[in-house]
């Protein structure tokens, strides 16, 4: 039978592995049209409500193609708290032999998708940060400052979240890895002192207004990755000197992006792809003064990299 | 970890099973709309020539939701034989936890297409059968026969392929179980002998003029599950008395009512859904004097309940 890892054999191999750089070649794959990614396959629950999404695809050149499964479902209503699951699978092109499953309780996905948000904010925050600003408390959040670690030189850190439980629970989980934290329930206190900040939170509705978004900065929205979650208030985007998308196509469909054009905030022609960025100086922040945003929806290369990157060092372990 | 099953353990519990039934229950809850069923995730290869298609969806009274990965890929192309691949997840809603992997290597894709043949036969077949022709001696030609076995009182059987290699071979497994087994290379021997038609096939282009197929005549079509392929001439959807889809909505995108319909051949108007057919009488045959067609491109509700069958079948055994 095909050969099966569980999450603690993924996270053995992974400290091994160079996600973001990873990631950021299958942007440039991607963008290059060298991958055959069709749209995100997708099943919405409503009672408890929920989302899978199915990412799949390949690179051309590669071997091997990727099937994703993802699911969030709301565990507690209150704290707006979802609960993720998933796995990766990777299968030989020509046969269809299942090479290897990924049980990864959806942490690849988590990886991959802090991963983005290094990539994004190499290419696209400001020269200097003051202070890095996240709303949202939950894994991602948390994962999003440490892959930032090797990319963005600041420790100070303000979070924001739905209530002081959850605040507390980030600062405690954070601040001994060397950050600075703080803390606040009012969004205005991150955009009035970060010129940084990271969005993921599943919110449906915006998180800030438009107006209290000052010069000089990055917003990497990643909260919202279904047709109905909405994390910026679609003015943003209008107001941007640059907005950056991981998968135009995707975005078109799902994401802060989705709701601008939909909004008639954003012209299609105002895109940049992700992928496009990393490999065009041109395309990227042109002064400290510019307002830039990256609408990270998940796109399924970034699935594939990891999958094979994590597959190979399982294999040079076995 | 969740619990894998393999082929042999799979196979162990099939003949506890019913799966016509199953397959039977699934397509009316289809068309009865108790099911949400996403459009068909395709992958298509051109080196070597292949297929993936990712099938997923759940019945909405059901605890579970199921995806489906398949696949087919050329490894013969001078007797265009494909090779089949995949596997079954069974996932629990609201926690999106897996809860079985069944890695079916195709095997219940295979139980579950020959069995909604049966159901098909059961519903629309002629009273009295001369003999069944079968096109394609690949495993579905030989599994779609042994299916009908419990719905169809005959075993003449007439079977037509590509060369007289792969017939004897279909010949010498068949015959041990009871069939009078005649072969052909030529498609109108069928058409002239045999009143139930199953098409098999894996073939791009009609397998047969419309001018060949006489009044009576039942044909269930299976081979074609991707736009391109193509098993009957769009003339004899035109020609038939009724034409069933297994499901409407999917059979407008890919297999022979798709093909019929860019013809001009057919209208929507004229389809009707196999759940329709299996519970209203007044939707079957009307005479043997019709011809009936049925178009089967392989719904997700199939899959669906084939897993739950098979994996409540396996948590008997342990």
């Amino acid at each position: 039978m095909s050969r099966f890892y569980n999450l603690t054999q993924i996270k053995e191999v992974l400290n091994k592995l160079q996600p973001i750089q990873e990631i950021e070649e299958g942007f440039v794959a991607y963008s290059k049209g060298k991958t055959e990614i069709p749209p995100v396959g997708e099943l919405l629950f409503e009672k408890p409500p929920g989302d899978v999404h199915i990412k799949y695809g390949h690179i051309v050149d590669d071997d091997y193609y990727v099937i994703k499964i993802a699911s969030g479902f709301l565990q507690d209503p209150q704290a707006n708290r979802y609960t993720s699951n998933g796995l990766l699978l990777l299968f030989k092109k020509g046969t269809g032999e299942l090479v290897c499953g990924l049980i990864d309780e959806c942490h690849l996905t988590n990886v991959r998708t802090a991963a983005a948000g290094a990539v994004v904010a190499k290419y696209l925050a400001p020269k200097h940060i003051n202070c890095i600003g996240i709303f949202g408390t939950g894994t991602q959040g948390r994962m999003q400052l440490e892959y930032l670690e090797s990319v963005i030189d600041c420790k100070d850190v303000m979070v924001w979240g739905m209530n002081q439980k959850e605040l507390d629970e980030f600062k405690e989980y954070m601040a001994p890895k060397g950050y600075n934290i703080r803390t606040t329930l009012k969004a205005e206190d991150i955009t009035a002192h970060c010129n940084l900040i990271i969005t993921a939170t599943p919110s449906k509705k915006p998180l800030f207004p438009a107006d209290l978004i000052r010069k000089g900065t990055h917003i990497t929205a990643m909260g919202s990755d279904t047709p109905g979650k909405n994390e910026l208030d679609p003015r943003i985007l209008q107001k941007a000197d640059m907005v950056v998308a991981d998968s135009i196509s995707q975005c078109l469909l799902r994401g802060e992006i989705h709701h601008a054009l939909k909004a008639g905030m954003l012209g299609k022609d105002g895109i940049v792809e992700l992928g496009n960025v990393i490999v065009n100086p041109k395309l990227r922040r042109a002064s400290e003064e510019q307002i830039t945003i990256a609408d990270l929806t998940g796109v399924a290369v970034q699935d594939i990299q990891i999958v094979k990157a994590v597959y190979h060092a399982l294999l040079d372990e076995s």
